[in-house]
């Protein structure tokens, strides 16, 4: 993923950099930085990925597709920096860094996360995205609902309750689907959104994308059990020390890497009708469920 | 404004019900009664007063207006909440009842703010407000530049900032027009962008929203001067006694009781091509500035 991961760092670089845009009266410094520190220097970038290489497959403007990209990125950061928080899961490091209120302090951290949401609406809802403000529109709309109430931030909600209950294997797959499923599966159909695809097509790729952020979470699952904090970058053990479902933890690592194997055979399927085109991007559900970081 | 703020409130009981929308897993009742409590019951509803009115200027469809003016509102209360954060203001008491972090807890805070801050622009992207995509998409642009680094939370950090140094009066306007002003600005752009005013027009109105957002931050300081904790709702005297900037602070009430005769004069001037129709426009201008509460 790394050639899609360098072109979006440069279109981030540049959107957060020191330059005011027009109309702007101030940038304000500090915040910037605290927003940078968020969003550059590394990351998987893999809902930047998916949205590249689903738009490649429509072939839509490269440039737009990073667009897109980057406010994928820029609202992925902003869920990352709030999730860190005191208040929310009290992390000090993220990516092998101090996280965003350690490396600066709190109320910082609260405004990045807040300008990072805000920032990728603004690039959606910029002209320089695309052209046809339908298009737009709806990928404004779909961003929208997959990060909202009915989305992310209703999946750290119920996340956030699961603390206290023990959740069955519907409760956590309806979580984990508001979490960070819905986030996916629209980083895909972004794609195929700024692609102009045929209903059909844009149906086949929502789930696609569904699959891929299910292997991804069972993978992270896996990977929270097994591996090593150093590997990851960031707290390892945290979900099942603090007694939060997952699916790994109510049936154990076997029968979720078997799960896996199906949704990798799943997404090769989906993938099928597109050809040679689409092979980088099963090639990439392969890498999210064996990943081993 | 009570007839706007009564028809603002049942879109936002509406929007922030119990059922699920097309799409949606589940709905997360605690977040959902956490965002009803940040938004229902109270606020003078000025945001979208502003943008109903503007939009009636311009014969633009009334339930649209409401649905734009219910978007500023949510957008509003995002920065409320998280305003009144510890980390930031430490607030317990916004109109007159507990801020959202006392009434459920920080977490739920966190992340009831960013949920309205996405509630925002899914309203406004949703075609339900407006069958153009080029409206929806102006209009989440407008409000993603009125709210983001280059506004609402930019401004907001520089008020963090602000509280170290003892800025001057163009650092102090610069700060005001970014952290209140640029919304209350957009509102009314919001109104000229729904029923599609002339560009000549909607520069005009530009300009009024921000006659109208500097009268409206020169009253409350004034207020925040005079006035009294159980006539506000909320903590007084906080900016001066933090040593933060206010032109109050800088040159005393009568200046600053004068430069408020003088925007109403101007934001009299901006209306009188619009004549009778504008003339509850004008008494909002007037409200503003002498408000009490």
């Amino acid at each position: 993923m790394s050639g899609a991961a360098t072109a979006i760092e440069r279109v981030l670089d540049r959107v957060l950099g020191s330059n005011p845009r027009e109309g702007e009266i101030a940038r304000p410094v500090r915040l910037i930085e605290a927003m940078r520190h968020a969003t550059l220097g590394g990351g998987k970038r893999l809902r930047a990925f998916l949205a590249v290489e689903t738009a490649r497959l429509f072939e839509a403007n490269g440039e737009s597709a990073l667009r897109v990209g980057a406010a994928l990125e820029c609202l992925h950061a902003y869920s990352l920096v709030h999730d860190d928080l005191p208040a929310m899961d009290d992390d000090d490091l993220r990516r092998g860094r101090p996280t965003v209120h350690r490396a600066f302090d709190e109320a910082t951290a609260i405004l990045a996360g807040d300008a990072l949401q805000t920032l990728a609406f603004d690039l959606l809802a910029d002209p320089a995205t695309d052209a046809d403000p339908q298009v737009r529109s709806d990928l404004v709309l779909g961003l929208a609902r997959a990060s909202g109430l009915g989305g992310m931030a209703g999946g750290q909600m119920l996340d956030l309750q699961a603390e206290k209950d023990t959740p069955d294997e519907a409760a956590i797959r309806r979580l984990q689907a508001m979490k960070t499923g819905a986030l996916i599966r629209f980083s895909c159909e972004a794609g195929a959104i700024l692609g102009r695809a045929t209903a059909e097509d844009r149906d086949r790729i929502r789930r696609f994308g569904e699959v891929i952020g299910l292997a991804f979470q069972l993978a992270d699952d896996i990977l929270d059990e097994t591996a090593t904090a150093e590997a990851l970058g960031k707290a390892t053990g945290k979900d099942s020390s603090r007694g939060k479902g997952t699916l790994v933890g109510l049936y154990g690592v076997t029968p979720v890497r078997a799960m896996l194997d199906g949704l990798v055979a799943e997404a090769e399927e989906l993938l099928a009708p597109f050809g040679a085109r689409a092979v980088t991007l099963a090639e990439a559900a392969r890498f999210v469920a064996i990943r081993e970081a």
